[in-house]
């Protein structure tokens, strides 16, 4: 891989995709999909592009995650017909919005508590409607979610009762994975977000209730607890683009990077200090995953291992130079960053690569559909 | 200050904008430049609104300050003709936006090293233009910024040779006051960012060099060293909203922040935890601005000292609450996050609430241009 993807000056900072990565990441995972006879249904919040949600069901996904609502209307509105909401829908203004949006796609919802359940039982039932749910499960995330075993079976058995839901099974996101030291750890998280979901779902079957789904999410763990039995469907996001933290994790390689940042050096006030023009407006502060602190800095300089990114305000990039470098005030650098998902939700669009230039330009649709 | 602002359901979640205390906190400092007879040059870059700039030149406002060319560019689209561009302006691509915004409006951007002003020198002579300057000083914050003394004469006497370019003097943003202990510390800080400024500009005078402005920022700083004899602009931004670290830094009091959030308790998984429908790409994951980590937790939910926003994963917000608490899901909370800049980059609009109705939706018209 050489250090650049784009062979040519660009109006930095450019957040870049590289087509042909993108691809094969997009491929391998239908791949996997298909091999354990899963249903595969990505997380679009990674990238929120219509353009790859529609890669994505062209390689044999079943339909898209969305992190919310406004995410799945804009889907919709991009022609996408099968969207689960991974997310409770509370309040008037949005059981509106999803009884509109379900006339244009087959929408399903989560749940886990009673009082979400009973306002969309109402409002479902003063309108002869059904809304399609799957119960959330806390699979160690200590998120949203219900607890495995008997808090699981109650509201489960309750869930079913209510008039205008129909309930479609049980779901999870162990995004706990984030936080682990390394790939063994992954796998222990993994084999327990399986396992975990499975044995709810029999114990559920023993007591006579229905739980077709058996859905499963994350990067990181999806390859091992997609393998556990009886779980039915994937819901996998960063993929896509992995970043910094799947690196750390153990999940992906550098060549399976498939977004950076390029970004260039615009003063050197210091002998060991470079100001680029990207900062937390670009890369987000993240240092992994729902909050973890796994890796240090901002992201990695490709091809520059003197360079750390040791702090960013808004628009500056500091980077901290230790020993002899090459670079110069007027370069452009590539950065893979800590996380890639909140870098596609800063940029108003993706600068698409393929062999050194840049081959389109795709608007960040669902950006900002945080309601 | 009652809890809420909004008195009836909101679509959640949603940023407000308090129009009366946002009127009042662009008063006071138009009042206060007055009365020490400088320049106010606010810094758009808390709020990127044409709406809020406006209000603000017509407060007394000599023009805007942005953090880059493409901030800029849609202000001036918006009718505001005078900006400094508080950014090196480096490569081909931004010299030519830089000489077409200049058609239509007045424009001047910050030099802190030769590379840079020999390529804005060389572009702007070869095409007979002259670009108007300042140059920047480090006055403590270490990113951007010439050293005061010997280096800062040096440099400025160099760029005051190149064609093309207009030296008008001298500018610096004191941003390490946001990592201070306290009002003492951000006073210490002030008076040194006002006196340091004030002495290279002396320096440059002594060596027959003009340095009309002597220009500084920051809205911790900028009572202090906007009095300091010599001082003749200030570029506050933040003052607009304010926020939890003006109020940690006792800058600010909760009745001055004129930007909250509100959003609503989705789930209630544990007795001693709550899940909102806001998390980092609503607050984002600063704990102070340029990465200072001040304050604890992710933001203040007004009137429930009980809740601590404990967590940020991307659309969950996780509050710890200790002790009772009156608050169930469905409830609406307003929250006054740690740093407002990145809250209001991240939305695409902000509601205006007057008298506890929403009287307007204002368009981030600004956001997200950081190239």
């Amino acid at each position: 891989m050489p250090n650049h993807w784009v062979h040519h000056p660009i109006d930095t900072p450019a957040v870049l995709v590289h087509q042909e990565i993108l691809q094969k990441n997009i491929h391998d995972m239908a791949v996997f999909a298909k091999t354990y006879h899963l249903a595969l249904r990505p997380h679009i919040k990674t990238h929120k592009i219509p353009e790859i949600a529609r890669m994505q069901l062209a390689a044999g996904a079943v339909g898209v995650t969305t992190a919310k609502l406004g995410e799945a209307e804009v889907m919709a509105a991009h022609g996408i017909t099968d969207i689960l909401i991974a997310y409770p829908i509370i309040g008037k203004e949005k059981l509106k919005r999803l009884e509109e949006l379900r006339k244009i796609a087959k929408v399903m919802t989560v749940v886990d508590g009673r009082e979400q359940a009973l306002e969309l039982s109402q409002y479902a039932n003063e309108r002869n409607l059904q809304f399609e749910v799957l119960m959330e499960m806390d699979s160690g995330l200590r998120r949203c979610g219900v607890l495995p075993g008997q808090d699981a079976l109650a509201l489960y058995r309750e869930l079913a009762e209510l008039p205008g839901i129909r309930l479609q099974g049980i779901m999870t996101h162990a995004g706990h994975a984030y936080g682990a030291t390394g790939i063994d750890q992954v796998r222990e998280i993994a084999l327990q977000e399986g396992t975990i979901m499975v044995e709810t779902a029999q114990l559920l079957r023993e007591a006579d209730l229905a739980a077709p789904e058996v859905s499963v999410g994350s990067t990181p763990t999806v390859r091992i607890s997609g393998q556990v039995e009886g779980v039915t469907e994937i819901r996998p996001g960063n993929y896509v683009f992995n970043d910094l933290t799947q690196i750390r994790l153990g999940v992906a390689t550098q060549d399976q990077c498939a977004l950076r940042v390029a970004t260039r050096i615009v003063s050197k006030p210091a002998e060991d200090r470079f100001i680029i023009d990207a900062g937390a407006k670009t890369f987000a502060l993240d240092q992994g995953a729902h909050g973890t602190t796994g890796v240090s800095g901002y992201g990695r300089v490709v091809g520059h291992p003197e360079c750390t990114i040791a702090r960013l305000s808004e628009e500056h990039g500091i980077v901290i130079v230790q020993g002899a470098t090459k670079l110069q005030v007027g370069d452009i650098i590539e950065i893979i960053p800590n996380h890639s998902c909140p870098v596609a939700n800063l940029t108003n669009e993706v600068h698409v690569v393929s062999r050194g230039v840049v081959s389109a330009v795709w608007k960040v649709a669902a950006r900002g559909k945080t309601s």
